[in-house]
């Protein structure tokens, strides 16, 4: 099952997956779903937002408990981002069936359609459709890097992009969600050993043994994005004295330091990972350079503290340095705070699973607008995601397909 | 004259000009050019590496005087840069008719093919094709954005590469070659005026007058360009704690500010105006950053001094960030000194003009090698170039048609 799965979309020079929505890699990815559902004489379905599911039991029977994640991918991803908990949710059914256990309520396997927005720019668009968190039209006109619109993207693999919008119908089937998703951090791997400074989600916890393969979420951290846009003036770099330049480099050099800084003093997380420049030549001083911000936070107001003290730290740059700084917020998620009758619930069928924060948003944030949700997450060695060298030991994940079919068979089958 | 040229290759957007070589606005310069030569009855040639001349007198007389500049430009670049020299060139012949001088020595307008690199990234192309500072098989092998060998883009154009070389013979004829260029600075608009802190070219003089409208250069600083490579980790800007991080964008934030105090230090230029990202995702650490440090300073030891300054922090900070750092010279252009003779000459020409140093390459340092070069700078008000802002009031391009014309009819007419 993993093996057919590992080949699709992987880039042969990086290592890396791309398997970016309504792309051909996306369309090999789905077709592993439906023969893996057909394969297990599970029944399928493909909802309007592109969303598959491979059912156990009668949908209509409702109260059903739902697992799964997502198959596409950032640029040159991981393996596991995604698919482990495709791939562990149809395991945790096989096992279930080795069992014996006999469902009372419906059981699900989901692939939720473009989670990443590696190629439309917007996260979670097939869970954030049906949840109704994205108005339709706004979705069928995000473009992609070639101004490809998602209405036409999805036209062209097959799919009616007239068709998207909320699901309530499909919501009121579901009743509970467990996302299980390798961790993006070394939180699990680090879990009960003492640890140096620094700041990350997840660092709490304190119990007695090195290292678990298996944790619970707690919550999501609030996390956003903020473009900072730095306006100088476009000179000749070999011609024009240092005190006649007002060079907006120099204050997003300050402004990158100054968040890093401010994420430390704050226990919160800030990144500078994409920068543009005009008119970008090797001597010629930039008229203008636009950074973008990723920042989180455990609350609210701690990023709030975060994003204007940098804010403030750029402001106080630009005017040393003569540009003009101003601030966009391009997007803002709140923070998600798992249901916490369900979060115990599973920590509990895990003898006592470790409870970790995460800093990443998904599916199961999303939905847990809309239905109880839960996450689950297996231990990743070297906390890299998002990387082709994004790792997880086999006897982990066989591990997670275990903690999943322990709770699957707690839910639905007791 | 200057209406007809000032319309093309201008970019209705910006404002600014978009002339790269041997694109069609190019040609269109080039076609102005042609017509300037035959409607003053001037012997027109394109010589075998792609430069235009207009000759007064009987080219194979030798010694001539030749005056000039180049018609492309930056990626929106101002109205002056180039074309100012090309079009003084053309008045100051009309200036010398208007007054009735009789050259003893032929006289030259040169078009230089190629000069600002804006589409092959090698600046002066033309010049140091005749020059042979250039292999023809490099030159014809220089690529564009679009992958276009610069040999295709001469074909296209109707320009046979095979013919492009070295061109002794003709730098045989030259007795002198004069550029009257736009400054790319304030040293002229501050002449004589006190001034503040801060280094750039040409910070000496120290006569009474407040500004002045055209000077004579001394030497152009010795240059070059840098490559910057940071080599981090990419890993998901959400999820990794702030210790587990190794992230290129910190080192390159740091090296930025350590480039500008460096320069300061130094009374040296330093400046990095391109930055590229991998991945360059607005969630995602980078795993690599390239910068390009362009430097310039006024002597060679001080740009040594400056440039390994800016490796040492670089390396210190990739230390302290877990970055690699690697640094590749990509350029370097020693420092040209101008004839001192012909310099002096000149200055006393026009009546004691400063004398100044640039940061600027320019055809007249390629030339320098080879024939007696000089160049006059009409004054800046901003000291804005390489931009749509580039300005030069009229009664200053006036002055340096005069000022031409008075160097002109002094080398060739007494």
């Amino acid at each position: 099952m993993w093996r057919d799965l590992a080949r699709i979309g992987r880039h042969p020079g990086t290592g890396g997956y791309r398997r970016y929505a309504w792309t051909a890699a996306d369309a090999d990815c789905r077709a592993w779903f439906a023969e893996q559902a057909r394969h297990r004489g599970l029944g399928y379905e493909a909802d309007r937002n592109g969303n598959q599911w491979a059912w156990l039991g009668d949908p209509a029977a409702g109260d059903a408990v739902v697992t799964g994640s997502h198959l596409d991918s950032v640029p040159d991803g991981g393996a596991f981002d995604g698919p482990l908990g495709v791939v562990s949710a149809f395991a945790a059914l096989d096992e279930l069936r080795a069992r014996g256990a006999r469902p009372r309520r419906p059981l699900a396997v989901v692939n939720f359609g473009d989670e990443e927005g590696a190629r439309f720019g917007l996260s979670c668009v097939g869970s954030r459709l049906t949840a109704g968190q994205l108005a339709p039209d706004a979705a069928r006109g995000l473009r992609d890097a070639d101004g490809v619109t998602l209405a036409r993207a999805m036209e062209r693999a097959g799919h009616d992009p007239e068709a998207i919008g909320p699901d309530p119908e499909r919501l009121a089937r579901i009743g509970a969600f467990v996302e299980l998703h390798i961790e993006q951090g070394r939180n699990l791997a680090l879990h009960g050993t003492p640890r140096g400074s620094g700041s990350g989600p997840g660092r709490s916890g304190g119990r007695a043994a090195a290292g678990t393969p298996v944790g619970v979420a707690s919550a999501i951290w609030p996390h956003g994005r903020w473009r900072f846009d730095f306006h100088g003036e476009a000179n000749h770099a070999g011609t024009t004295a240092l005190a006649d330049r007002r060079d907006p480099m120099l204050t997003y050099a300050s402004t990158v330091l100054a968040a890093r800084e401010q994420a430390r003093l704050t226990g919160a997380l800030a990144t500078f990972g994409k920068v543009t420049v005009e008119p970008g030549g090797v001597n010629a001083i930039a008229s203008l350079v636009r950074g973008w911000l990723d920042s989180r936070a455990p609350d609210e107001p701690a990023l709030a503290t975060v994003v204007s003290a940098v804010e403030r730290a750029a402001a106080e740059s630009g005017e040393r340095d003569g540009v003009g700084v101003r601030v966009t917020r391009e997007s803002f998620t709140p923070v998600v705070e798992f249901e916490h009758a369900l979060r115990d619930d599973l920590a509990k069928m895990l003898g006592g699973a470790p409870v970790l924060p995460t800093g990443a948003g998904h599916d199961a944030g999303i939905l847990s607008g809309a239905v109880p949700a839960a996450m689950m997450f297996v231990r990743n060695p070297t906390g890299v995601s998002h990387s082709p060298a994004e790792q997880a030991a086999e006897d982990d994940c066989l591990a997670g397909v275990t903690a999943l079919a322990d709770v699957l068979e707690g839910m639905a089958c007791h």
